[in-house]
């Protein structure tokens, strides 16, 4: 790490607010789900007992689908859905956005572990749409529609265009499953339940530690014969352990918390976005936020981005970011997703953090 | 269930004591083993941080191993041990027993996942031992030994066995994996450290919920190339989870809890067999246990032996087993390991059980 981003870091570990999230990720985190859990109550046994089927059947009944399985990781329950769509199909080729995380970020699991090829859909910096899949001249077995998409800020299609993709799909016999990694804060935006959305999907992923903020794991459902499948690949990929509970039940503890929460995130972004839109030399991808996350660019390099920020944070007392990425050689920029943390920061500061970003960075 | 299996397990779980096992496995395992973590402690972050890295460094000196890698579950970093050293020799083959935990309790995810066919060294019914690898005609990348062989009892072969099949697969270039889920286990009759035991092989797997008593979870354990790799694997599965800390640290306390208990254990099975030896019908295998586990074998069918047993437990207050397995038409078995529970029977409530069991099962 670079004596610049290091200072950041530090600045940002210092500080008495901080923009995004809704805590740091701490043990504490555990220690509040599980406090007012019963001791006696007994573990989950390799997918079975009531303290995994009792989360699975309401996250079920939320998504509207036959059955949900709890899984250790999202990337284990993505690969294994894509995994069990070729299967049905006897073809192993889907389909995804270039910057899909399947892509970017699991060391070529799928192509490695289970010899599915990937066709990748539409440009690395839109959204993945309806006419991208129309076009497609690839045969696949499964498409994978990531909502909202996050190495682009959080944006989303249209509604319009998820039904279209959808009807697309149906009609040529194409499995659609959903990268829900952060589907509940898409839902403000479309204003759908879960339900609805997913009814677009054959197959849903949902993250249970994004807005979510459970400490690790992930969620996937479909009918009730593609749950039975995916319990015998969870235990094949070494996900069937022993005992999940301390994911499943901090899971069900900062769903119930956090569920109806999404709304107020997602405004916050929107607020927020438009405030640093205000300032020179910075705007956000999207410009106007759909779900809680978007992008901050910055019109400088990532190391004056970092010396700069480490200045603001010290003097406001707000941490804006931790990090900073650089984005060709004099851009810079860095994600904000909103969670519990905004909310508590007093106005005071916040116009404080604004004046002094307001104000540009001095020569 | 069977109505006699289900009035078995209601009995053992009314019963004061248990012959087997530390603890039921409850939420309270988690609970103490949190009590006194510190709150503000900093999750580990896809395989970083001090709340991983402490273990696993301390791990890898116990087992005597540059590097040591927390993982989820042992099913998926054996399969990644094997595939790790089936690609570094170009060839997809492995040997290991029969009722070896990848062949019997994985649904084939060595085969379905990574393409690697397995070579069944030994009977079913014994242990697998040097001339078992002195003979095996098969070229193979990988030898995977548990220790000891859960599935029969488990059994161990000689020190001096183990030493024979190191050094020849030394000599054949064929890397010798140790299934150690229970290597702590077996070192009190060995009479050698762990790290001892580990020199014989290349890459080692240790459970961390079997003697140690944690909630889930693994340790690998190699060079640390194998190490890096194994890292990388972990991701492809789908393993490298945003948080490993609720295993991590609860594997951490139990693992200094329990490591210098396990001649304990050891002695205990001991006497226990002996005492399940002297009564009527009843047999252990091995007939003197070389860990802290055995099988119970008893001459009668399954469903005579849960309604004894039954009416045994309420009779004495002894949980004796929650469970029983047939073993052909009029045989049937059960698995005893021991652990803390057994140190807390009370003498006469243990002389309760034998002087019943030494009565046999009246007509």
């Amino acid at each position: 790490m670079s004596e610049s981003a290091a200072k950041l870091r530090e600045a940002f570990k210092q500080s008495a607010y901080r923009l995004a999230g809704h805590s740091e990720r701490t043990v504490q985190v555990l220690k509040e789900a599980f406090r007012d859990v019963d001791g006696e109550l007994e573990s989950d046994m390799y997918g079975s007992g009531e303290a995994i089927e009792r989360f699975e059947a309401k996250m079920a009944a939320f998504l509207g689908k036959e059955a949900a399985v709890f899984f250790p990781s999202g990337t284990m329950a993505q690969q294994i859905a894509l995994r069990i769509w070729c299967d049905r199909k006897g073809l192993k080729r889907v389909a995804y956005h270039p910057l899909s995380h399947l892509e970017i970020h699991e060391e070529d699991g799928l192509k490695k572990l289970h010899g599915i090829e990937a066709v990748l859909l539409s440009d690395r910096d839109r959204v993945l749409g309806a006419a991208d899949v129309l076009d497609m001249r690839e045969e696949v077995s499964s498409i994978l529609l990531e909502l909202p998409q996050r190495e682009i800020g959080g944006q989303l299609p249209s509604y319009e265009e998820l039904e279209t993709i959808s009807s697309h799909c149906k009609e040529r016999g194409i499995k659609l499953h959903l990268d829900g990694a952060r589907l509940l804060e898409s839902l403000p935006y479309y204003g759908r339940t879960a339900e609805e959305a997913c009814r677009l999907f054959d197959s849903v992923y949902l993250s249970v530690y994004k807005g979510i903020g459970g400490i690790a794991g992930a969620v996937l459902a479909g009918d009730a014969s593609f749950g039975a499948e995916a319990k015998v690949w969870k235990r094949r990929h070494g996900g069937d352990l022993i005992s999940l509970y301390p994911y499943v039940l901090s899971a069900d503890y900062y769903f119930e918390r956090r569920k109806d929460s999404m709304g107020r995130y997602y405004e916050g972004a929107v607020r927020l976005a438009e405030r640093f839109n205000r300032c020179p030399g910075m705007s956000t991808r999207p410009e106007t936020p759909v779900t809680n996350m978007f992008h901050v660019h910055l019109s400088m390099p990532k190391e004056a981005a970092e010396s700069w920020l480490t200045d603001v944070i010290r003097g406001t007392g707000v941490g804006v970011t931790h990090y900073v990425r650089a984005a060709g050689e004099n851009r810079s920029y860095f994600e904000l997703a909103v969670g519990d943390r905004y909310g508590a920061i007093p106005t005071a500061a916040l116009d404080r953090l604004f004046e002094r970003l307001g104000e540009g960075k001095r020569a």
